[in-house]
């Protein structure tokens, strides 16, 4: 791949936004405590709490899976399980971290667009009482979701509803968060408490950080023993000021807002200009920054010698562009047009 | 704690080397490949080879609790045990991450100056064959150790020797192997291979980095399920060119070198300076850059008050101070000159 | 329910036959070494070779949940995955024991009647190579499954060659293995190595023991950890003469074939005397001692009490009824002529 | 080893008592409800809190190993700790298994003739509080301990009030619990919830039975989760009538006090006769139903000739002799004879 080339690969593949570049150079003033007693924690934590509201306790981490793991450590034994959609990312995507970590059990859903519903877990939630039956616990969702879908906010609430109804919990795997925030238009914390989820893993590394993620407890009782579960996870940085700077960065203004909302627009566009091209179909509604599609027979690779993306699913030859918080409107029709030629739209 | 101020607290409350936050920024040119697959990442493994030698593969952990973590699993299955010393930073201040993770027992050895020997290992090393007991399989010593003292390569051999006669591993806690190195004035390999060393921790964080960690892997056998374990350890980093640069600015010239040097002169300077003060007594041998000493009965308090450190044995009242790569001979002045106010020396 | 009373409820209900408690008692003569290390075992273990052949090695456990774990145990690492029927009974009905146990994810695959096959299993054994993604190491299969139907020898064996091929293992869950040879017209050893099978837990609790289970590993190489895993996974038992026993009496002549047999055929009246009767369906092959089967509403709780037994599946109303050793042809008459007067057939 | 012959190696040597073996086979009438849903098993948890209080719920387990690391799940999280004396059989004796189940650290503390104190306790109990340790939460004593001595109800209740007093909550392994109340003249209950005991494993294998444990849980709102603990942890008994008889046989009449109270005679009858001989020592209170001893040079090999034994600790050589149910006293006399000759007293 051409030295820096911008990619439909990943937001993985994106670098550092600027800003966050810059504040992480202005933490890098003298000695400051370790492990998270720095001022630069403490605005972080001021920060979350504004987003989220003031009972949040945020906990930073190094990558989406420990914080997902952390933050479902916190809510579940080893006898309870987790129900997800089959394709979330603690079910496929984590080398099995969840159930070596926590012990768990975690039980994929198959889930149309990547979306739970109450009817889908009711129907899942079974055993429940019965000592050789895991115990359904926690509900994990995905906002916005592995699809590049989104969940609204009623549809999370039923979702909340319907677990507290049952005495279970609400985890929200939110690596993609600030995407779904700014297609739903509304704020992060709107998709927190309020929408019944208990905790929650907010990823800033896709949306322009360096490597920053934060398990985000919604209630305080669930944050005691965060610390130490944290710490035995191997996500408790020692500089973590250089982390929380991170988060300053992108919450303090609204850098995460813009970040997201160019990343969707771009996956808008792409799939907007994609959308009739013959033998192109886009799959799933394009809610937050993905366009996943089928492909004419024979595209694929042509198309990938000069934007490297991934096949998502290798029987039904499903493809995944995923846009990013610094791609270019010449970025995105360059790809619409070299697909127009290859398909000879 | 005044803000950015210097401390003897920990080589964890300095801050980064410059010239490491400008191969952060460095890297940061457009897309990349995520995991590893970059050319940064590709240039630190170059480095590591040509430190640890040709048959090394390294991979790059987000702190030193998951790199020992994610070392150790290489080499071990649960009913097998880590023999270490019993102040050992994987027996006591990882919160139980190795057991967690491992599910194997970390078997302290009481170690005088942090130090095993062959003749302690020996007299720990029982129940081999019975299927009541976990089985010895991995010595994991500390190089510098956590009492801030230096196994000779000679030392190290021959527990390398011992171990290897035995059927059993060795991992190496690197976390200040840059100050071992340059306290024995020997490089980096001379203590990893050649000195019976199977898997060690390769520590940055302390010596000028950010924050980045690797597990070096010294027999290519051992390397083949790490990307794996790595994973499912929660220690894979997306964005992995940004902590690759890192050991790059550390390992492309001598940085690592220059800082671990300067560290290890800051605390032989202390320790010279407060030797002879009455009632001081510095306890253990300064060997890389952390003095260990007892104080006359009221002083600690007082010297915390302007200078942070942490007591490290509530027992005992001996003290840690920790000298980081970025203090000054003034600093160390300044504080053997309160002390000695506060001794009445 | 009637004290003592014969029931169609589960294997589990029924006692002991008197051939296996005369050899408990006959067993109980003075001292013998615990552990394993005495004569009974000795005698255990030459008669599971002689069944399984001659490489084999049997350790003896409690339970059928800790023989799986065990088996599994020895046949996987952590971020490996066992491929297995999502019916199974190690990821159903073991309170998610293997993953607390192995740390590996269970795949369960929806499987028609309960078995597996090569086709299945390829679509399921994806992202090798992948470090996100848990590497497929070890089929599971059910001999005789959780519904009732046995995999013939030739079935059995593409599972094995399918998976040797790809370099896995194939683990075989023998809970009803002896109502499965008896089905089958085989020998027990026939279902094992010869089949592919690489590590197999022997059941002898359902077919008249007291409670007996063994893991029964076919290449020697798989069994030098046994010992270990065996004792850590709490499967241990003391005074092991007492459970040898149990497997030297139905294994020493041909008890197990003759309990199993008589099952089996129990099974098989049931249903030919249900069959026909209004509304009453059968709803798999009934090759083992298993009758799956819907009723017309209202009767299943009417039968219920007269007859315990199961409702298998609560949304679709399958029930289940099981025949022990000790059923009699009138149990099964008086079982059918109560249904048959309940539907009105 | 002589077929059957009596020894003094294990009391895990020793068969079953004829009344428990009568009450096996009167409990196989037939069919019963599986998993302990059975009258036997309502018997024995009758008995259960007939002797420990009408608070208790027992659950039966296969093992001690099994039974302890159930108690101990059911009172810890992973990032917390267990105390316990540094020979403690969780410590030392069940390969790794509280650690591999758990995920939690135990730490052993040296402690003189197996008995832990408060005073040792509080210099163990360090790190409160901090996220870098590992939690202080529950205490576990041996009672009889694993060198044969027994804890008064005083210092017993000592580090009951000591445990609770920081939180915490104490563990009694009581796999020789029967012995320990012979000794001291006291009911079983009287060493559980009024000395502090909050969780214990009560041993019936060691005292008469074939193989049966039971986590005896005092305080009601600590065995919620006990079911699906004790599934998850593969000690589930199908047939568990079987194991409960065990119990009703040892402890509906006073066949447990006898048991035990014969194996302690035979003990102390052992220690009074080896006293005085030259240079044999007893070297720890002999207060259940264990000696142990150090013999002169030479000697420990052709005494183990005749009667088996094992040698306890290589290092010093010291052996233990333990007495079971079923010893006379003539094979306590043989063996002081054959001793006395071999040391030409």
């Amino acid at each position: 791949m051409e030295h820096g080339r911008r990619t439909f690969a990943s937001d993985n593949y994106a670098g550092v936004h600027p800003d966050v570049l810059r504040a992480i150079a202005a933490a890098n003033v003298g000695h400051a405590p370790s492990y998270g007693a720095d001022p630069v924690t403490a605005e972080a934590d001021r920060l979350f709490r504004h987003h989220f509201g003031e009972e949040t306790q945020a906990f930073i981490a190094f990558n989406g899976t420990g914080a997902n793991v952390v933050g479902l450590q916190s809510m579940l034994r080893p006898f309870e399980c987790v129900l997800t959609a089959d394709g979330a990312h603690i079910n496929v995507d984590e080398c099995g971290a969840p159930e070596r970590f926590l012990g768990s059990k975690v039980v994929g859903i198959p889930a149309p667009g990547g979306k739970l519903t109450p009817a889908l877990l009711e129907a899942a939630a079974t055993g429940v009482g019965d000592q050789h039956r895991v115990q359904p616990r926690v509900v994990s969702v995905s906002q916005a979701t592995e699809l590049g879908t989104c969940y609204s906010v009623a549809e999370l609430s039923a979702i909340g509803a319907w677990a507290h109804g049952r005495g279970m919990l609400v985890h929200l795997d939110g690596a993609r968060l600030s995407n779904a925030a700014a297609s739903l238009g509304c704020g992060l914390g709107d998709l927190a408490a309020p929408a019944g989820v208990d905790v929650l893993s907010f990823g800033a590394t896709k949306n322009g950080a360096m490597g920053a993620e934060a398990v985000v407890v919604l209630r305080p009782e669930g944050a005691v023993d965060l610390p130490f579960i944290r710490k035995q996870a191997m996500q408790l940085a020692s500089k973590m000021r250089f982390v929380a700077a991170q988060f300053v960065a992108l919450l303090a203004d609204d850098l995460w807002l813009r970040n997201a909302t160019h990343a969707n627009a771009m996956a808008a566009r792409l799939a907007a200009g994609v959308s009739g091209l013959p033998g192109v179909e886009v799959v799933h509604p394009v809610e937050a920054n993905a366009v996943f599609a089928t492909l004419p027979d024979g595209v694929t690779q042509a198309l990938q010698a000069d934007f490297p993306f991934y096949v998502w699913n290798e029987a039904t030859g499903v493809v995944r562009w995923m846009a990013s918080f610094d791609l270019t409107e010449d970025d995105v029709d360059a790809f619409v047009g070299r697909l127009t030629e290859l398909v000879g739209g």
